[in-house]
């Protein structure tokens, strides 16, 4: 037999139970929360269709489907017809869950409230270069609000996440909201006409890594006229600090529409009791998926260089499904929370007693069955053992095991029990 | 823009909140206890390499993989060469929860406790032919004990797997055992050499669904003899009904080691004060698994035509991946569990009280979310909708989903509240 790789292939990973408890423990506080404020829980398969994932303008993530290869004889059709890429696969991996829920949406929106509050966790997968934290699958947590155009959606998204951060422990994180429509708006006062938003955005995008001199550069060297783009960075660099923005825009006489509208965004969620946050206004926010149209927002923790959660407002998507319908939705980068708890120490575990009962199966059974049914109806965990001939590396195996666990962190509490001629017995253990 | 299909695509599901509400509440009460019984949680990733899938001795489900394809010029190379489906891919999705664990447990062994006691919970895919309530895309939730050969194993299993089937709300189901080393020893006896004890099980194996005569000719078609047939098919039929079938066994000078073992798991399944059922020593028992060495076990209920959980010994699996370990498993059909409880009646959801608290933007804003932070803080579910142009149609709306919601079987309480002049106000509906 040949011998097989048991490492996770590539850009794949293992999850051991402790952390598997720490994660289920934090998405059941996050599930909660997003439960409390009416989003609803929804499932969509891992496998899509190959022409529904490049539907949706999910840009870059594109390039990164993991495809699945066609079978039988649709396989051996492609094959001879000498097909490359698309034409040996028709269905894939979702690469985030925003896509899909547009197609579920568009499926079934004859059987759902309007607006349609929805939630969704699961995995996707991304055929990325593997790096230290960064994996090809990896866990989202969504919610979406589909079917309302108004401002109550951001609140709600935006109160529903920094909660549900709260809830699991994390402080001191920051909400930036933004309205696409600010910066296109503004973009064409300085002359700036549509066609060429996409390549300025891109360059706008990196100043928060480098200076505006930079990415002053950076423009001229892409053709922008230097004297207009100068104006417009200062402006927006003046803007993003500027307190009376909104007087700010009415001077240049750029519509004031849709800051109003952030500025009821920003006024609702300081309102909201639960999860309050630091929001700021802030012209800079993009956002790189090529499907926002207007709002786009995201929550960074000045601990983590990028954000831990990111969203915004897509109301064309649907219309490619042939549903018109305004959308809008915010993802929690679930593994980045993850590892800022952890780093963070605050990754709350469970805390629960584990015995391990150990018995002589001859005459013992009845007396370790019970004493195990014990501990389980009171909300212990009970292992039943039988007794090793060797007793004492027997004990010593499972102490040795228990310091483990409590040295990757567990705060779990281990119990060794001896069903003895008396009954059971606690023994004294050192991994208490 | 072309049309997409918004369907999902062929074999796979979407599903829907209430379903949702209902599986996560099955799920929750299934992993706790499990979790009581010292079963841990792990996570594997959904993509293993194809060496991998195909080293596990998954049987026909091995040709079920889906496949993923190939990526730049790795994928340019294998065209090149003219190569076909397993030159086209490297990696595949996995079919079964079993296989990952193996690889799993050879992988982080030295970190784990021994016997290490394991929970999955996830997706699996098989690109079989879709049939109503048969997906490509389905659960499984698994327990495995790897690192113990004793019986102890096996009751922990089934007294586990049972216990949590009370749990979530299903009754009346039973448990029969064997260990395939019973049926090779009795098929030894009479003759039947090793290199036909597979193709003798196979039709064994239809003895549930035709009668043994009809057997028995096909035996003679595959070229056993007929009176050896016969007469070992006559024992077996009498020995599955048979009270003292230890008796029969030294009757017949078989070794009764093996159903000396199943009686100690039935005896020790009887003490188990958790999760009874009506345990059977059935020799006709095989499962399809071609990994299962002795012990198998399956619990299926009279209202359901096949098994709803199945498993059993694989002690050869993990030698594949160079760490030798006994291992035994159990396998909860989740969807057909879910499709039980369904046409039983019995199958819970959620009680929660759904307020929708409807307010002028203007300005009632602090008034409203203060209202739903208080309705969240005791427990319930708040939404906030900005008040419609049209508050009657609005309304309408509402009441209409909520009764849809009723139609489906949620036991939810519905309530709308308006603010007004004098506050929030609860206004009568027709959905509570």
């Amino acid at each position: 037999m040949s011998k097989v790789s048991v490492n996770p292939t590539r850009g794949m990973r293992d999850i051991l139970p402790e952390e598997v408890a720490k994660r289920n423990l934090a998405l059941s506080s996050i599930r909660s929360v997003y439960r409390s404020y009416g989003f609803e829980e929804i499932e969509t398969p891992i496998v899509e269709s190959l022409p529904l994932l490049g539907s949706g303008g999910g840009g870059e993530n594109e390039k990164l489907i993991f495809k699945i290869l066609k079978r039988g004889e649709k396989l051996q059709e492609a094959v001879e017809g000498g097909a490359l890429e698309d034409l040996l696969a028709e269905s894939g991996l979702r690469f985030d869950l925003t896509v899909p829920l547009g197609r579920f949406y568009a499926a079934n929106h004859h059987r759902l409230p309007r607006p349609f509050k929805s939630c969704q966790i699961g995995n996707v997968f991304r055929a990325e270069r593997p790096q230290k934290g960064r994996y090809r699958q990896f866990l989202q947590v969504d919610i979406d609000v589909l079917g309302d155009e108004g401002p109550q959606a951001e609140v709600d998204l935006l109160s529903a996440a920094t909660s549900a951060l709260h809830k699991i422990g994390l402080e001191g994180f920051e909400t930036r909201i933004n309205d696409r429509r600010i910066l296109e708006d503004l973009a064409e006062k300085f002359g700036f006409s549509a066609p060429t938003h996409k390549q300025l955005f891109i360059s706008l995008d990196k100043l928060d890594k480098v200076d505006s001199q930079a990415v002053l550069e950076e423009l001229v060297t892409r053709g922008f006229d230097r004297v207009a783009a100068g104006e417009f960075l200062s402006v927006l660099t003046k803007f993003a600090t500027e307190t009376d923005s909104l007087a700010a825009l009415a001077e240049l006489s750029v519509p004031t529409e849709h800051l109003e509208r952030l500025l009821w965004v920003k006024e609702a969620l300081s309102q909201s009791v639960e999860g309050s946050s630091d929001v700021l206004i802030d012209p800079l926010v993009i956002r790189g998926m090529s499907y926002y149209t207007s709002s786009v927002f995201e929550i960074s923790h000045p601990k983590w260089g990028t954000s831990i959660a990111g969203g915004g407002r897509y109301d064309d998507m649907l219309e490619r499904y042939q549903v018109a319908s305004p959308a809008c939705g915010i993802s929690l980068g679930f593994e980045r929370i993850m590892g800022l708890l952890a780093e963070m120490k605050v990754a709350r575990s469970s805390e629960v007693s584990k015995t391990t009962v150990i018995y002589d199966p001859i005459d013992q059974l009845r007396v370790a069955s019970e004493t195990a049914s014990k501990i389980r109806e009171s909300g212990g965990v009970a292992s039943l053992q039988m007794r090793a001939k060797n007793l004492g590396s027997q004990i010593k195996r499972l102490e040795a095991e228990a310091l483990q666990r409590r040295s990757e962190g567990s705060k779990d509490r281990f119990y060794i029990w001896i069903v003895g001629r008396q009954g059971p017995e606690e023994i004294a253990t050192e991994a208490k």
